[in-house]
């Protein structure tokens, strides 16, 4: 038998609100849609609607921008409003050139505008900040799954990141529950008393890269089933992949 | 019904000689195992026998290391010789730090050790290189395939990159043919006149994460087929998701 995975994208999820029980929501849909699921299948579930569920949406004409946020916005012809909410969710800038604005949120991610997110409200003044803690997002699904659905299952919250040097932004994870999003292959391959490559994978990117490419247009399917991977479950959580400051080149 | 994509590892493509013709390989394999392959499927291939078949194999006993990788190699305690390989293998040197060289290859990527690669080889003296060019190395497959199977595909050639500021690696596509490897939503989400998430999606590379998932131990399983992903054909190769280096803030 060849090894196979199967991803399936789950349409049919409700506009959702300020509120709203996600992980109910998801289960709902998956029993309307006659969808199987079963222990050890995987969701990644689109921060967009972690962060309306959790209410993490502001409105920028409650925002009063500070002259640093003023001075920028002039600089990089932005809403100075906007800017403001992007320094208030990153906790250190990393690079701010070009108009672009790439900075370290704080649960330590490196992404641009701090995840802040404009695109795809309906509400043009309204913009969409990252999950407080993504893992507890995960979790929270995970344990609603459990309970309508009765089985375990590994949840991946995720976001569409830039990077340096690659043209593109790619799906990756910002928060897990129920899977270690990291591989090991270390001792495999160590023939030469060094790795000249990284033998650790990031699995937990690289489901949410497969899931992004039944997502499409992001808010139409918000959620994608992975069927079939064989994982590690584990609760790390997301700081397995956040690389220490110590480890980076490139802080 | 609902969006769905499968993703089939091909095992049993014998060890692959330096010459081998690598899509009637994958071809026959196909065949031999009655594995149904469509127009637009996709096939993502490892760097790893793409090297081998096209004997970007070096023997480090044939290296005579220059005084800068002597002196590098002592620094960080590794082998003169295949320091040697990795800077000839490079066109510009990114960062150097804490035993850890990432550079630019001749072909615009940045990665660690220039893609050189030392693990999974039977003999510990020999090391593998990128391919010199491989967006040829992935159009030679899919005419071999056409030729052999009768259908049009996609092709990835596959590698595992780091990337900065996360843990473990991810596979990256670093050769592409009749696959455009960008997806362009912009224009969809540009609501408040700019957007502030970048709305390109390299999905050249998410491609490549995903079938990570089923090749999993790399020697075993060097190729696997993507079923019912929507792609734009194109041929603009690999150098569309190379940022420019204008473009780049972490040069």
């Amino acid at each position: 038998m060849l090894p196979e995975i199967h991803i399936i994208g789950l349409t049919g999820i409700p506009e959702i609100a300020e509120g709203a029980k996600l992980g109910d929501l998801i289960s709902a849909e998956i029993k309307k849609q006659d969808l199987p699921l079963n222990e050890r299948d995987i969701l990644v579930v689109t921060q967009k609607v972690v962060s309306k569920a959790e209410g993490r949406i502001i409105n920028l004409k409650e925002i009063e921008p500070s002259h640093m946020a003023i001075q920028l916005a002039s600089e990089y012809k932005k809403d100075p409003r906007l800017v403001e909410v992007v320094l208030r969710e990153s906790k250190r800038i990393v690079r701010m050139d070009r108009g672009v604005i790439i900075s370290e949120t704080h649960h330590g991610f490196i992404c641009a505008n701090a995840g802040v997110d404009s695109s795809n409200n309906t509400d043009i003044e309204k913009v969409s900040l990252l999950p407080k803690n993504p893992d507890v997002s995960a979790n929270n699904i995970r344990q609603s799954i459990h309970m309508e659905l009765g089985v375990e299952v590994g949840i991946i919250i995720s976001d569409t990141f830039g990077r340096p040097w690659r043209e593109g932004a790619t799906n990756v994870a910002i928060g897990v529950s129920g899977i270690n999003p990291l591989k090991d292959y270390r001792g495999q391959s160590d023939l030469v008393g060094y790795s000249l490559k990284t033998t650790t994978i990031a699995i937990g990117d690289e489901l949410a890269a497969a899931a992004e490419l039944v997502m499409a247009k992001l808010d139409r399917v918000p959620v994608a089933v992975i069927k079939g991977y064989h994982y590690n479950s584990g609760d790390t959580g997301i700081n397995s992949l956040v690389r220490n400051p110590d480890r980076d080149l490139f802080r």
